[in-house]
């Protein structure tokens, strides 16, 4: 039995194809640059898949098997399948763990799980971004200091519209003037969901340790404790209930 | 200009239709029994509208008119039309209050503004169910005491499959042996929701006092203080930024 | 039978009396400043309180009589009486809304209520504050735009040792490089507590339009909908209990 | 060095010397049964502490020693020393897990930390406690299916004076018609806290396996991952500054 952790990056794959500058900081792709830092924890397995693949890299065989799913999609949100955002909303219901990494903030799974615009101000430019720790106590940020800086990052900025989170942990300060909730979670039926800021396509973001830190606690923060899958059941009484005054002229029309 | 508060009432009337214990008890259909109680305040104006209208009685006129829509629906969630549905959540996230009654909780509305299954267990049955009040400071609940009973209603249990509620505000026990949230809010974008639960079209609970009172409090709770239509701006520095250090070298394509 | 809100103005009022910039700024303290905008409201009713007042003039008859408490202190919080933040708790706790301002984040009573240390980063210095709105439908922010400016105020930063805010208002950005969450919102008992950060003494922060109309808005949000004082009672079945099959040997000594 | 979690099971242990009853259910007292339970976990290393030991059986040692703190309490609660209180709730909020069992709802440090009355409704009785499982995939309720029954406990009823749980755990039925929140979880400063209801003197319910099995999982997901005692720093500027307008006339008089 296999009881490692079942790590799928997915990475939507243009930026680096199109983008000579992204190629060069990216060469195979974020997804590999990711997979390849998780996959120095012994007890992390991981997979990786893009969205030109058949299924996008996520068929059911792929997602049945897969713990903790990351994702970073950009220019190509509207070319994901809404077939395979319905089956990875089931399975994040169902238990598994979700991160959604930057301009994934706009990705159909993200918004689905949400129910929220997801929108924010945002700019491309030569901001430092500065993340403040505001929970240190939180596994995810274990290892990470009261902040840590990213020497230039795109701007994302307040108000970013996502429900209250259940737990607020990074919240960034930039040099243009904005701030912004950097990291966050949420619960969505049995699976854990963090929002993790960082990681604009042309800057070498992934390969900075503090964000890499944070990714690898984050796994392990939202592998799943269970595998439930839905259901609605009709439930008979554990308690003795009344007789029904009605029982002799009741309709027998089902209606469930 | 009109300051009244405008409420929609929204009901899939069907089984009023082809029930004749449920036409016995609203012959002229639940919504208007509840646009009938609702109108009795001085500041609501009340429209109804149902399924089988015309874009199911929603169309952008009603909807950008309407500050608070409560929702009813059992039998023909499926006949919904997603395009209908993308306008009222759109109108939500914008501000428009939402209240969803009973089997509402599996509405697409309800489900595609909460993110989760929404699922539960139900047994329709001689259940007498209690609502305790656990929140008596909250605008909803006031008239309303410690708890009340509804004679005879369905039986919904836990695990009920929300996100956890801002607000818990009523918590029922059912003769059967199960508990259940049965009054809960959450905020989306700028608009409120209430979900409360009694409401099965073979009793008459839409005739009681306590549940009259509550979904009365819950319009005027649930009135928008704003119209904001979803943007992602691109936003300029407010303060001054260094030099782009690759000025020279960036590339030009724009990817956003 | 009075139906305005009452409103109690709390100032330490020791700054005002021993550092000439704040008496230039403040000359009859910062709590009659505050009451004088207030005051513009016509359906608020002021009264002020100060430290040196006997019972630091909230005594039984005031603290029954006040809707919502404006709370600022920051020299002398260790002089305020466990006896007076003891009955100021109970009043929160049966309804009574309560606005603590700035330095209040170590009063006694903010912390009695939070139940946590309450502590920050802080530098007096020539900081520009700007605060972000991240709650634009909230009433308490009615009239704010998506961000304000104050020209210099002390610098506040993350982390903030509070309990995860209910609902999260506002996010500051300073000069120097901090963030922090300058206005938040918990529900403690019946009682609503709006915590707002602007105020520095030396600064003419209350003086400026917008701080002045969050603090008028945030006391028609912080109002009473209840009074209902604490209680644990004894409470009889509601329903029909089984017998006691160990009636006959049953201890009799009673332990509550 | 020890790896293992280090847990003291802290008891007022008044009730088992002076009602034979409950002596007889637990002769050791329920210190002694909760430690001996726990102490099965191989990771596991227990200790006891009880009222009327020097200190409460809390002095410094200990508590800097004790990852997390299981706290039983009833007719005493008045006993325990403000000068303890104080320094179990420095403990927690620098990261020590705290689980508050049954009548500990009214212990001083419970209080303390939650900022609320937390009272509540109760009957001495024949009733039944159903304990619904409300979040199938939290750490605590693992092992724990849709539900579980104790045949016989005191009656705990809503309201419960508690801020809004950071988790809803468990919610109980009783047999007289009441709800409970039967376990909730919060987080105070860097420490996590479980409340669990069960637990009556005069019943065998730290001898039943499901709550056994609550409380052993409720210390792994209690324990620390830091340990942050509490400062308030005064914090230089990370980013460069403007002048001092009024730096010539700025008054001399410090006031932090």
């Amino acid at each position: 039995m296999n009881t490692k952790i079942q790590v799928t990056v997915w990475n939507e794959f243009r930026h680096e194809k199109s983008n000579p500058k992204v190629a060069s900081i990216y060469p195979e792709g974020m997804h590999t640059t990711i997979a390849n830092f998780l996959g120095k924890e012994a007890d992390y397995e991981l997979r990786t898949a893009t969205l030109d693949e058949p299924e996008h890299g996520l068929d059911g065989e792929v997602l049945s098997h897969t713990d903790v799913l990351i994702w970073w999609g950009h220019m190509a949100h509207g070319e994901v399948s809404d077939a395979i955002v319905e089956k990875v909303k089931t399975r994040v219901l169902e238990g598994m763990g979700l991160i959604v990494l930057h301009s994934g903030h706009y990705a159909k799974i993200f918004k689905a799980l949400l129910g929220t615009s997801c929108s924010l101000k945002w700019r491309e430019s030569t901001d430092k971004e500065r993340l403040w720790n505001t929970m240190p106590s939180h596994p995810i940020l274990q290892g990470i200091g009261d902040y840590f800086e990213i020497p230039q990052e795109e701007m994302y900025g307040e108000p970013f519209g996502i429900p209250q989170p259940d737990e607020q942990l990074l919240i960034s300060w930039f040099t243009g003037g904005e701030v912004f909730r950097s990291g966050a979670t949420w619960t969505r039926g049995h699976g854990k969901i963090f929002y993790f800021r960082p990681g604009h396509e042309t800057y070498p973001t992934y390969h900075q340790a503090e964000v890499q830190k944070i990714i690898t606690n984050a796994v392990r923060w939202a592998r799943p404790n269970v595998c439930i899958p839905d259901n609605c059941p009709n439930s008979p009484a554990l308690e003795p209930l009344p007789e029904d005054p009605e029982a002799d002229n009741r309709p027998t029309i089902g209606h469930k």
